[in-house]
């Protein structure tokens, strides 16, 4: 019996960066978060403290700084699966990446002359997400949607459920749902990669995940999510599996009945904790094993 | 010499509550959190811990839910009215009240339909906000807008402060100005407080604040900011004082000629702390006296 | 009528900074958070963005790491009163000057050898803090602490408030109090600043709030908030006036009795929002004004 | 090809529950956040909203009040196996559990009268963690520790590293180590769990990392890391693997030299973000495989 060194992975995590396309006076503003991961033979610095062979974490965050410099940002994906190849087609002892993307969303500023140039405002709190695993020659790639806050004040029911010990909940046929969707779908194998419509395959899922939460009318927070998931993979061919945490944001009705005032679903408290807490992956029967690419996602079974 | 009682006020904190106007098949969604406080003649719990005067912050807190079942939430500024006039008009005790409520907003979601009747996605991070504060038959509102966060990435210098020592700053005729606007106005003593057009009000003065901030060519961030309240006062008589507090979100050109690459306003670093701070009040000198007004408001001289 | 500057100032906020004493092989470690903001004759930079007079923010960030290489971080708030005298007694723009420092804890790790020489463990969130201000020649010190988390386990009761509409809670004989003390506490006029014990005053101060919160036998968190600032004035000629915040977070009982349990005082729910919230200034009839000392400290009436 | 349900679970998360052991008048607290959720034949409210299996959120909440209540919480790693075996060994559809439990430490309030028996302040910010996976007859338990901060002032070092392109960090053999150690050790296949001493096991395992980050000089925060996780197993048999997630929590010598001052060590900014990220798993070589036990755990790979 030894005892050994595992998985191991290093890098430099949340480089909080803006990009500024000016190639016209009506600048684009692309602003992400990226934690750059690498993997390989690194044992030497693990055992000895030998660091010949470490790319240092703050080179990892240069080299962020310069690959947006010298090829722009397009996408989230694009350019994590650029910085991924390119440490591992540099660095012999690189064998592997893993890079992960936030982007956050700026509205421009509407003035009296219409939206402006360059001046911008905060827009939604909804963050696109991209991980990049590169394993040798293999590339996965999971994109998704976190922090979208999701309500519908009625439309939702929740009964049927057996009345087993500790049980207490009434039952209802009218309550508030609402959640926080993060979102995570991995690309099918067969997908081509430089060529994948990334800016249009992230709009077209996040509007179907919001219109069946919109439209469906729901016996359980269960039915919802797997009607968000399943819908999405049969608009989306390029998409293998999707992975939906959402927790249930209670909204308990107010009782003013001991004041002799009724209360038809008008007043909420909105709880903080404890709250529901719902995931499931929905995914195709014939969809390719996963290897690697779920591995450190945050939240995810 | 004794020690004795000063100002003191309790109350319940963060009320959170979501009121749903079901009058149409439209809803509309009211977020808001309250925080109820009263003054008054409290001595006693302090000083001995008798009870019998102390309305329960409980009892506040059902008294929030209680008044807007019964008088619905038209604005936030008329609903810490109604909160704080019901607790003076109807508790000898009560000589004052702090009402501060903060609201949030939801967008409706768009669906192939057009936007839904009743399912919400949460949108921008903004938040309007307000403090009614009420000692006797005086009556004051300060309503304010936070967490707008803005950013101009071209139209902004600053140059020509002195070279003194510890000075390193670099002077530039061209950086990211970025910015999360807190702002709290006070209304003039003369409005009257049954009849102002509080939503009207509000969107107004947010739209003047961003317009400012997208239009003025910025030489400081100060000159923005006192652009922005004077701006806000000229277009309304109704406002006799906006206090502006506006760190400055320091995004940092990165330097990569190392490398030999330029880099020409393109690749910043957005960095957390240490910011800068500017803060300024801006007001008519005619302005009646502020009172108790401002008094714990957060981050306010 | 004219609209003009008020009250403005401006300045580097939340400079993160570590000293370390390396004067013995037993290394003393200070961790701060410097804001440094300064008042003074910036109308030019407000009105026309001429920044002649402004002395950088980032100049003041450089400056207070300056100062602590040159003169080291005795205490806060000797700290606090170098910067302040450094910038008034420097600038002859520069009228006044508001310095907010908050100091964090770190423990010595203990190894077999004992005490470490120079690896530590952060210790309880307690922060200490103080706000300097100097407008001329007059100097006022605010020391504070925060994040002081108390509970009591018995020894709390809570009754004979008034049943007033909306009242619903239960009177109570035993209950969980529970808080996060917010103290602010204002050292007299006549206090010699330059010989001023600080480390003592703190320690002592801290000593005796949380003895009192322990040993009195509490009918109502005002009645125990009151008891402790009194005691920290009686025992400290030295404090003219000391502000209390205290959110009452309620621990409430579970009610387990629909599955034939009792419950008596074991299982208790920790909320997060709403929560009781009670403040109170006690101070010594006969102290000082406290002209600007207060102004923009967060939280406090 | 169709589309299906892959693996989901659902449940309650972060239940803050406070227990008082009152057996004795000096009372011992336990402070939990437990998050219960069930894995299953939960398909049916997935694919149609019928609930007549699902075991309600609420009801789940009501069980760890309960649990508490009847069997107290000796260990979060007993009361969470507790949980786990009751809900599969009661409902038929219930297949799996897992349960997560975070828990945080009180002190005693020290008095004149010495340590208080039922008064208590907030110790430091480390959490104890658990995660127990059940699956049928097949039971795992992961315990760790988050949020313990250290820091080392001297006896780190950072050199020989590629001087590769976009590298600009520059060697040092004296610099400040600071980190937050999340620590997870999956314990043995062969732990009898009805007697494993879980107390014991947590604070020595606990002892060893901060002793090893204490005493070992560092060449990398890689070698401290596998250090620690190295000495952890070799001092506990019971232990399979330990994985450790450490950011590098930046101090960067603050450069005084323009002013004439030098800096050996003394004067440090301490950076929020980006930061260094080291994850490794150290392992016996003949652990058994890991199964399910480490899904979902935030932040390990």
């Amino acid at each position: 019996m030894a005892i050994v060194l595992g998985h191991n992975q290093y890098g430099k995590a949340e480089v909080r960066m803006v990009h500024v396309d000016r190639s016209t006076p009506q600048h684009v503003l692309t602003d992400v978060n990226v934690t750059s991961q690498l993997i390989g033979h690194f044992e030497d610095t693990h055992l000895t403290g030998a660091n010949d062979k470490v790319i240092a974490t703050d080179t990892q965050k240069n080299t962020v700084y310069a690959l947006a410099r010298t090829g722009g940002i397009t996408t989230i994906e694009e350019f994590a699966l650029r910085l991924a190849r390119n440490y591992v087609g540099t660095y012999e002892q690189v064998t592997g990446a893993r890079m992960e993307i936030e982007q956050t969303f700026w509205d421009r500023i509407t003035t009296a002359g219409g939206p402006h140039d360059h001046s911008f405002v905060k827009g939604s709190p909804e963050v696109r997400t991209t991980v990049v695993r590169k394993d040798g020659d293999t590339e996965s790639v999971i994109s998704g949607m976190e922090n979208v806050v999701l309500l519908k004040s009625t439309g939702s029911e929740f009964h049927g459920f057996p009345d087993v010990p500790y049980t207490s909940l009434v039952e209802t046929d009218d309550r508030i749902m609402a959640t926080s969707v993060t979102a995570r779908w991995r690309y099918d194998a067969g997908l081509d990669l430089d060529t994948a419509p990334w800016d249009h395959l992230y709009t077209s899922v996040k509007a179907v995940l919001l219109e069946q939460f919109a439209t469906v009318h729901s016996l359980s927070l269960q039915q919802t999510l797997f009607s968000m998931g399943r819908t999405a993979l049969e608009l989306h061919p390029e998409i293998a599996e999707i992975r939906l945490s959402c927790p249930n944001k209670h909204h308990f009705l107010v009782d003013l009945s001991a004041w002799e005032l009724d209360n038809p679903n008008v007043v909420f408290y909105a709880a903080d904790r404890p709250y529901g807490l719902i995931e499931a992956s929905i995914l195709r029967d014939d969809a390719a094993p996963a290897g690697s690419a779920w591995e450190g996602i945050n939240g995810f079974v």
